[in-house]
């Protein structure tokens, strides 16, 4: 609505879009914006989130690509680092639609960087001498993107890195579905994500599971929602548990709206992923389902 | 003593004042920021607070209500959606100051409004199509406030909506202060607001509750607190249960500097209400009190 | 890295550097965000953190001294308040670099004016008349610091005081250290700070303890950690108890790098602070250490 604002007649200042597990309890994520501000005074730092669970590079990983199709122009500085201080070396990854990425690189940006287009070019961070090593963030990774989103190359940056030699993270097992013999389809996916509202987020995409449910007069519930304890659902000898912690007959809607007050249901939410909700309630204190659950869905 | 400082030579930046229930867990409000950016670049986002109680409208239409008279120029975007996905329309509301806000029509910024004079014209927003239904925020809210804050006119937000069809919450019954046989007065309240201090921000305004206690020496206590369990202090039958399950004598004071450390008290706190407070403490924790919990003055 | 761009013809616009004990839950530190642009409508306003444990000035005094060696130009604007409403005054503290500093008069800032060289000048914050008692932050200190750092000299904030009527922590006991008749040497201090991540950072500069580990092949673990209950470690009678309740054998290393992946080890952190700390893991959790408890290295 607002798209004739975008951009004309007005430009862009230098913009760090920030994102860490840094949390909001200790001064790291300020003395980050401190630094990016010491550097590049007219720099504007966005804080995407700090409160990532610590070292979760996967986490991160997913919340960053959520965020990407949102971003204005500007660098993105992400860190999760359980290898900080070791040797795995800090990146800054350019995406073919020249949007520079700077993090270590253990795979964090990489999934982001291929919705923008893939790699165009990356460099390898150079750690200036007599920096401590246990705050890459600050000492290495703001300067770079502070330089990055002022427009600088990444020329004094560091060396070229091939993009076949960046981390990449081991890519999850696409959702099993299955057909029984009475035409019946399961699902096994997984909890990717609880948000704040307790919305369950699946580790498939919107596109997944039973189909809309027909207009009109509300329909029967037409799928089943089963929940499994984390890390349970097999047995040692890995067959699967007899049955699941919990289990809900939902119907798949396209909004909220179309749920009772409380109600349990399917819909294709606001990132496009699959997600188990209650209308204004909790899906998660409903379920019970935690992330890195295993979900079943049968319709 | 800077009010020289206000608004002399300077213009003021287009400002969004954003306040929600999103939390900084996930992503929600560094995405809201990144599209406001993105549409407008010199755009500056002041976070008043994102830890409402999810899904709490009166918790944030206080919060709105007490940050308000501290404002400069600027759109305020308030978000806590209950109904998000349903049927509830979105709106911008300008008050009788000029100040435009941005909300869901659930009643969350009309205290607000009103303090500011009251409605001078409101427009339901139009959705684009193809958004999501689960996101306002990013998707309708946070667009409509940045164009408001850059000074663009609400024509092409949408259409006028009369004032007097505005969702508003109901309002709270009025105080009330009964005066026994024997001249003591009792007033029967409830928590509003526990603070990260544990301060207890009651039901009423500052002006309500008994005088401040006579200078000079310090004077006996005046008045007496009762504090009762949340959703307790009715029976079934709607009788009231014999007992509170905290009381304190206490004296009502100009400041915290005029109690004693630890020492329980009345006062008139910084947005003008009466509060329940321990100087150097806790007085939550002192007391029990719990948002939303009776509370009993007797003086 | 980026030296070049420091200050290099752009000037650095009017800024705020804000730490509190406020937290994110209210809209306190929202509304001091808001006063500060309502009356500088260019102010930058970088947050520290806003994470201190609640009147807890002694901490929020290291965090500020950790922060400021990496902050640029501008105003620090401190809160931790336990005599708010009180007789303690607020000053306005320049230090020797000419930066600002504005808090309660309770040494909540003098150990970063010290790390700046020490106290230059210092005014008594006049309280306009009329504001409230409890709210100082946003009634006295915002506007305050907005007008300091927007180039305002300090004669309208107050009447000087000399350095020495400054308030000032009392000096923590420098770490003891006894050699025994073995030659092993034995150092005594406390856990002066958990961060996120579940670091325990000592009470002293990483210059003390046991020496690196030499290179080469791992050595074997040098020197031995001891873990005491908060409080506990001595009796009544002032005797220390038999026992901590964690003790652990690790190395001293340059970087977490030289550990193994849950390995303790000791190392100075990016702070140049004494740390015992876990290789991708909290070495709080593993360890039960927390802030205050006594901590014994031998080696």
């Amino acid at each position: 609505m607002s798209g004739n604002l975008h951009n004309v007649g007005e430009d862009h200042p230098p913009t760090v879009f920030f994102l860490s597990d840094y949390g909001l309890a200790d001064e790291f994520v300020g003395v980050v914006h401190a630094v990016a501000h010491r550097l590049v005074p007219s720099v504007v730092v966005v804080d995407l989130t700090h409160g990532l669970p610590p070292f979760d590079v996967r986490a991160g990983a997913a919340a960053l690509e959520r965020s990407v199709p949102h971003l204005g122009p500007g660098c993105v500085l992400a860190v999760v680092d359980p290898g900080v201080g070791g040797s795995r070396r800090g990146v800054a990854v350019q995406a073919a639609d020249g949007r520079w990425f700077v993090a270590p690189d253990n795979g964090l940006v990489l999934p982001a960087v291929e919705a923008c287009g893939g790699v165009r070019a990356a460099v390898a961070l150079t750690k200036p001498d007599g920096v401590p090593a246990t705050f890459d963030g600050r000492d290495v990774f703001a300067p770079a993107a502070a330089a990055l989103a002022a427009g600088e190359g990444p020329e004094g940056l560091g060396a070229p890195v091939p993009a076949d030699e960046l981390v990449r993270l081991a890519p999850l097992p696409p959702p099993a579905v299955e057909t029984g013999p009475d035409g019946r389809r399961l699902l096994r996916t997984e909890v990717a994500w609880v948000d704040r509202f307790g919305n369950v987020q699946l580790g498939v995409p919107g596109t997944e599971g039973p189909p809309l449910a027909a207009g009109g007069a509300p329909p029967a519930p037409e799928a089943t929602v089963r929940i499994f304890e984390l890390d349970g659902g097999a047995t040692p000898d890995g067959a699967l548990e007899p049955g699941p912690v919990a289990q809900f007959r939902v119907r798949r809607v396209p909004t909220f709206g179309a749920l009772a007050t409380g109600e349990v249901g399917l819909l294709s939410d606001a990132n496009g992923r699959l997600a188990v909700v209650v209308r204004e309630g909790s899906a998660a204190m409903v379920t019970g389902a935690v992330e890195g659950a295993a979900v079943e869905l049968e319709w």
